[in-house]
């Protein structure tokens, strides 16, 4: 079984950007939990800060599930939310930071009414969890 | 550890109202699901239709962390978010179905931002994510 | 065949609150009107200033159909228009007064797209003609 | 007693335009329904398309009570409300199908707060018990 | 000079409608009051309940000024906001009460974008005011 | 084959009204223009200031096809809307001017959700485009 | 007779400031001209750019009638408009130009429903007629 | 004379939740206060988490007067406005906190326009003031 | 102990101006109220009609404490919230009549942040009330 | 003459994606027909996933007119729009489906306003009508 | 030249109000900074906390260009703005705080669309860089 | 000391586009002014109208200071301005035209509460002031 990981803009940055707010833990650190976690999974990770390229990976990509994380463009692509409900495959949205404790925008997600579910505000163990609901 | 599991209004008949949208498994079989999957939690459930009861429960509860349902009082109750707020310990919020594909009044929820984070979508299977949260 | 009439917060007190908008009449003489009009009827009547009781009524009644008269509650409590909907039987929701005279809160009614029809404005005729279609 | 019965818009064709909503009875098989059950009554009955011609038939009617289901005209026409404000004898409006569950600009009549009271939703009977309501 | 009065829906009732509001004076007395103020000016009045045959009205007169009171249809036609702008000659809209000081969907008139000016709130006079504008 | 044109109020004066917006073609030239380009069509040629003759007509038109420009009338009548989803055959909606370039209420169409498509903004040649699209 | 001519902010310079819109003639002009026209009334001007000067000058003044023009208080002050509704005696407000051509602040004025009614967009001449229908 | 004090959700815990907010006195304070700065009153003191009950108590007291302080339900229940509007005594309305420097939703009291007036952010001392005044 | 009283637009004319809605006493009665019994307080009155003499007192005044009732100017005048931000000593905002039992836009006081708390709908008391508190 | 069709996010996978929204030809097919159609055209294809290489695109070609179909661009994206702006050349925006009877988000286009008109609806026929109108 | 520099309500207080937000500095030091930077330069300075007293000032003024800072006003006052468009000479708007990081109605300056350009947010040095604007 | 100059869409075209809005400098007089007027500064320039471009390039920019002017970007994209939140250095947003002369849109930068101020309207002029600023 192979899950994608996509991130959206600004994530590349993950555990040096606002780590108040999304804790220390990179992009790296996160794969090699995954990897640890569910060593029988096939892993492909895909950051970019470009929608255009997020949506490029999600049409060629032929992975049996999708973990999306879509950063601010969450909130404002809708060209993202058409890719993804043309995924056709399980899916489940994950924020790290309780998105309902911040700025007003951040509260509705263009993503949310794509995918199965949301994982929002638990931290990078998020990602595990959605991990063991895809492959259960 | 103990850990209360709190239900709001109609929930008590899960399993058999709108199966279509919410499954077939009742409050009882969750619990068993719970029970069975962390045999070393001490597990509170409570379901109430009356939002008074379940402010009075929150308030009387020594549980070590709360996840809770709200049911429709998620999107219309100050008095559940307030409760919620001087809950100040580990909480998060689950719907079983995935509210953002629903009504528009369902894609906003009141408890949200007082708790650690939320799973939505994710079936009778997002309260074991929720609890595999809270005891790690 | 039994018919439930179930009637939301102060209307216990009708006849008494707001005479000029209300009319004279309280819940007993409504009961006898409906008791003396279709005497081939089962008639259970249902009262409560909770809505997490009205929605336990509800939950527990095994009548054929219902007339609601929510009071406030209809503008307010999707708890309630949750409940109405699992309800899943004729209903009637009725109004004794013009709500669309009245202040712009009461222009809309929660509990309006759960039921068959509403009749609003007729003062306490309105349950006797509800009562008339759902036995016709 | 004379009671007049005014259709707006596109009712001409009831009975033929979307059945599944409306049902398959016509504003023939109305009038002989009111007729058959109020034999003592003078029936009026009169549906345009225009909405000129129902405030002219309004200006010029003596009919001692009016039933009145103004079609799309009910949400969009201050000007027929006007003209129903002028009236200033019993008036109920009517609506055969349950508004409520349809679009939202269906939601708000304009001629609501012009008449006694509503009947929405109870189909083709509707006209009956706004007709018994009339005569009481 | 000639010089068109058009009135829209409901106003051929004036004097009999609404005296509280509207004074007791009809169309006729209006007619008298400017043919005797301005006995120099020929007259035209319309009158007609249909905003068809008010835009019929306006597309042949060959008036070359204009008096509009439209109504109930000045809060909600822009087809007969467009027929006035196509009118390019002198024109006045008159409203006889205050409309600001009732309902809100009279404090917005489409048509007075389209005129050369407003006169509300004055009366019968508010014409008369009109046509010595009109005519210096 | 047989279709029918349909113009709301105003266009009874296209080429005199605005011409630098419509163009100085009238309704004259452009059924011209229609028949010429496609002498094997019957064409039925319906122009009303009346929302209510316009409804009439699309209750008896027997025609396969239709296109429509509804004026003002595109952006305020539920009624004619209504008669439109009533047609139940091919239709195309045409506007002479890019009506996004316009006054704001001119861009939405309370017609565009019932027909097949939109040809906006491409003069009359925008009739004998969706003229050319109905008959293949 | 007695009538008080008020005049808001940035009237001062009246005739100077935005000949385009408000015309030539100056405050001076005005006087003059209602001063010849009205040689029996007691007239009394006052304009100030200072709210507060104008609420003084309204508390005090004992003029039996008022036309105000209240510049861009008219669409800001609702203290303006509380010293209108305490003047209890005939009052009519005036602008120069049509202000429902202009910015969409300007087409709501605070101080239109405490007044007994309105000429707009009729140049410098709205006075005269406002002072002809006070006297009249 | 008597007067009652009916505190709604999550006030009982008045003094533990929030003492930033609130300060640390609790309800048994409050009623020490009040009985030691007005003895010769007979004091009703009531807490409820459920709407429900709250209006259960204002339907039965036979209290001279009322102090409220819904706590969230002031923000949202109809019903407890309509029971407030039932009363018909004198009752003022307290908030401990300055409602108008925390969140938007605590900004507007339903329950306000239902009492001859209010008393907002004077901490416990509110109460004291409101009584004086009632008993004034 | 010095206490300033502020009082903003109309309200030189307290006990004149709609007397039905603020009483008969005027601000010469308040003082004497106020000294009367408050004889050990410094009383400083202060009314104006214009917001910048409001400003020019609040900085200039070497008070300890502060009463402020803005009249219109509580719901428009940033200006006047930021003075009172700028105060940094204790303050209360009162209003004679209930204001949320009138016009909408009186139930929002952009002042009301800026104070410790409000006293609404209390009458000539209300001052009183506010008086005891600032110096208990 | 050299046309040039550029396609937004998501329209590459056109005819497999959502085939009963958008059908089952993709942009070869597109291509082949409207070289077939119109053989004297140069015709210049380019789809992106990116708002930037659209750009890009756009500034860099000097085609003589342009057919756009923006997919969710169309309604997100302003820097496309400005794009547009300084095409200054004839272009026609395009969707496939009917996007009025879709989600509401789709209903309004940045594009619309910048180019010379829209076809909307008639599935890929409606390039080969832009094509025939913009030759023309 | 002679260039103005306008301070509006409560920044008279400049350096002593808010420092954390507005600096140490005052209107004093700020007036020997711009004289020190640009010695050829005519200074005016004025500052008041009435509305009407800038527009006054502004009217009588004879400054080649203009530096304003209208504190509250610039977010409510109209009739500010209108003194500024007759100003027709150059102008900069000033603030010093970053209006964007503060509450909502800071955002939006009714004065912005009146003059040349705006620099906010730079402190006392945005007053520098204008008048180096102006000049050059 | 390094400062970086980030233009975002269609302002690669500075200078061709909209030169009545945007005046007939291009990117290259830009540079070639800032380089001259501050000849100490290690100038960086970068233009994109990718947004995920513009983020790569911030992300590994390691410049003091920027100046940025996101174009249409600056009003509709999170992305940007949470990587702006990222960059943590002296920043300034400029625009080249008075933004809020122009459309709705460009009023509201979501930019502007992330930089250190903003400089608007004052044409090419605008970035020297900004990095007379940044070095200052």
């Amino acid at each position: 079984m192979e899950i994608a990981v996509v991130h959206g803009p600004n994530l590349g940055r993950l555990g040096k950007r606002l780590p108040e707010v999304y804790g220390t833990k990179g992009l790296d650190d996160l794969a090699a939990d995954l990897r640890s976690a569910f060593p029988g999974v096939k892993w492909t990770f895909f950051q970019s800060n470009h929608e255009g390229a997020l949506i490029d990976f999600m049409e060629s990509s032929e992975a049996d599930a999708l973990i999306i994380n879509g950063g601010a463009l969450a909130h404002q692509s809708y060209a993202l939310a058409d890719a993804l409900e043309a995924w056709e495959r399980p899916a489940i949205e994950v924020h790290i930071s309780n998105v309902f404790k911040r700025e007003v925008f951040r509260h509705k997600s263009l993503l949310a009414p794509k995918v199965n579910g949301q994982i929002y505000g638990l931290g990078i163990k998020g990602y595990l969890l959605a991990a063991q609901w895809l492959i259960s």
